[in-house]
């Protein structure tokens, strides 16, 4: 593909400004740190933060993105509806969404995939990841199972419809498991899910869980090369037969 | 079962009030019509339409509702957004939910599924229903097909998620296909969506139709034997492993 | 349904007779230990072992076994290639199989399914069982996880199609996680594979682990309501239009 | 990818040998025609047929191939047994299989799918085929809908297991409908069944027919890029912990 893959990575950005411990960890913030480590020729990469003008996202960005990575915690209901809505018709419309970590509870989640995310959660403990699903694209590089020294536990049961696929389950070492990494097809756009990053500890230092961001980059992007562009709204076809007047396709 | 289950059909009941032909077939709107047909032991049946009270459903019938049948077509707008959302946290809770015909276009449908809805859509001709899926409980006494001489086309693209299983499947005389009859659990609700009932043809008369309505409110009423209830947030858990002093569930 | 469901329960019944601890746990053989928790009305429950005449099941069993439980574990390719194909049929038509433990290795789940059913396994530690899918029959009366105090590790990668529905995720405490309960429809035949149970831990004397086999012989029995049989072969039709000289299922 | 990819496509090549009008629209056999329309940079294209040496298959090439597409029709059942679980084990081992029309009777999908393939089937008539999930890589470049004049019929009730993806649903002008293009994962291989295909019509001619074919290769085709390789058996583990002595992945 000659062309690049506009990709805007969307961060909260306000514990990287008000917490030490975050700030010295990712003292550009996530969505910086993140941009630093997936940089390549394919990839064209913005930043955008909830407190920038039009929340991050004015149309000409929003509209010119191919894949958002959506980095969210505690301010999830600071997000307008209308940016909320806006989000969801570009997914529907085909825009890739990758959702990481505490975004199972952002308003775009729950207006693409239709869930609540509801979940049980505690401390850092040490999580082991395992890869179910080698074959994923999104699991391209990955070996069956990697270790995060001290994650967030997120536990079942996860209110999640059932993915389409499943890539990913943690493994914590309290008992708890989790599904994840999770992918949704909604209207002509991929979404993926993937659980580490808690913004306390140096998850997005590690190069498997960077590697499985970047792949999911290049898997949600849309390709250009669908048959048909999404039809927004619903045409009227009166009582016609498909058009079949001349048999198209036949190479003689 | 001992217990009944509590069934509320709700319709819009404004073309049967302002189109003869549709007040010709259905004097009492489809609701009340469909509630003739369904009517037996097990079911206790509550009819709703928009022009009612609280647009028809008051908290406490909507919260003693257990499978929700839904009729729409012109004012999925007139809907208002909390009524929308409380029908949506009902279902992600555990409340069946049946919608039917246009509702692809609901507001409800879009909040709990995750879709828009759209399709290609024309006159009414015959219409092929083939049930792909024998097994299935909602497909429960039907046979491989059967014939509507006269059905709205509703035509693919369909923009939908990948149902969780596919029913049915719509053939129209012009050419079109459907996918006619599609289940999605979301939460801890059975969502069923089902293409044929458009207001002026006699689809409801359809002994097929009405027995694959009734099949769908059995499959998506909640059993009450769930091990766990819905969980409504995220509880926190500290760093505690799973309790273990006391292992249960052990006959000896 | 006043009609009974006719349930096989298949074992090796070789470890039985020849290990010790093995028989102090199940002395009269897991299928009849199996069968005596089982017991109930609605069940008429039939034993079968590997070296009964026929390898227990003679056409006349098998023929009228609507849900047939399968125990094996180091004897899989004494099974005759006759038997599991015969198996394989009755599956594609109609029957339901359920696959304990070890039978991830046996012919009839690779022949019905389409795997190979690699794992890793190792030495008995503790397990936690994750019931991720609630609202699943399979599930009803299952608490969000149950403790196993040891059980034969079963890990992943575990190589399996896709589940239709996966409704329990093990944890053990050496930091693997298993899909241990997993459904897959397979022409007329509803499949269940559960890992819990090794022949050397008392875990089918744990409730939970018996309620989830009644629940899933439940789920995988026939209804005999289906609007029609398996076809077994292709017919042809000509050029046949769908029959629609007269137009069925209208009430008026 | 600097690498091509091996494509063997397996043919019967009986009927053009015998029969007059399949001779004369395909004078070489399918599989030289197929060859000649998409053969490219990327590909790396050998033919094979039923009646070569080792069945066209010796394990140099079997062992060599990345894709491998069957069609086949009137004698699924000269191939022999041993071959067919060859073939098996290779697509559960990460070979993408293709397979076309009649294959729906093949002993391999029978085998690595898990299904009878029975359907109902009748003579040539017009065919619309259905592209319904636009944005799948098999349908990258297929517009909405495009007709094959003359098509024989593969109709509904269609014994398959729940396809992964469906991709394609085909209309037939006698009131029959086909889930004409599945996928189905199974181990490490890809698969993918496409219904179009009879000898006796020129559907091979049609040009979105040869890119669906074109893109389901490259769909289907491994990677090489698997974070492990398949696991040949199950390895014994013992007790120990997932191997954490030394934290691997962390850039710092």
């Amino acid at each position: 593909m000659g062309k690049k893959i506009n990709v805007t990575i969307w961060n909260e950005f306000r514990h990287e400004k008000t917490d030490d411990a975050v700030k010295a960890l990712y003292p550009d913030g996530i969505h910086a740190y993140l941009k630093s480590v997936l940089e390549c020729d394919e990839l064209n990469i913005t930043l955008a933060a909830l407190d920038d003008p039009d929340q991050g996202l004015p149309d000409d960005v929003l509209n010119s993105t191919d894949v958002l990575v959506w980095w969210a915690h505690m301010y999830h209901w600071d997000v307008t509806e209308e940016l909320a809505n806006k989000i969801r018709d570009r997914v529907l419309g085909g825009m890739g969404l990758i959702l990481l970590h505490s975004a199972h509870y952002s308003k775009v989640i729950q207006k693409v995939v239709g869930m609540t995310g509801h979940l049980t959660w505690g401390d850092e403990v040490k999580e082991v990841v395992w890869n179910i699903n080698p074959t994923h694209p999104i699991a391209a590089g990955i070996p069956t199972h990697f270790i995060l020294p001290k994650e967030e536990i997120y536990g079942e049961p996860f209110q999640i419809p059932e993915p389409d696929e499943l890539v990913f389950i943690g493994w914590y070492e309290t008992g708890h498991v989790f599904r994840s990494g999770c992918t949704w097809r909604r209207g002509y756009g991929k979404v993926f899910y993937f659980q580490p990053g808690h913004e306390s500890v140096p998850t997005y230092y590690n190069k498997y869980v960077q590697r499985i961001i970047k792949n999911a980059i290049f898997w949600a992007a849309p390709t250009g090369d669908e048959g048909y562009q999404i039809q927004y709204g619903s045409p009227y076809i009166g009582g016609k037969f498909v058009p079949d007047g001349e048999i198209e396709g036949f190479a003689k």
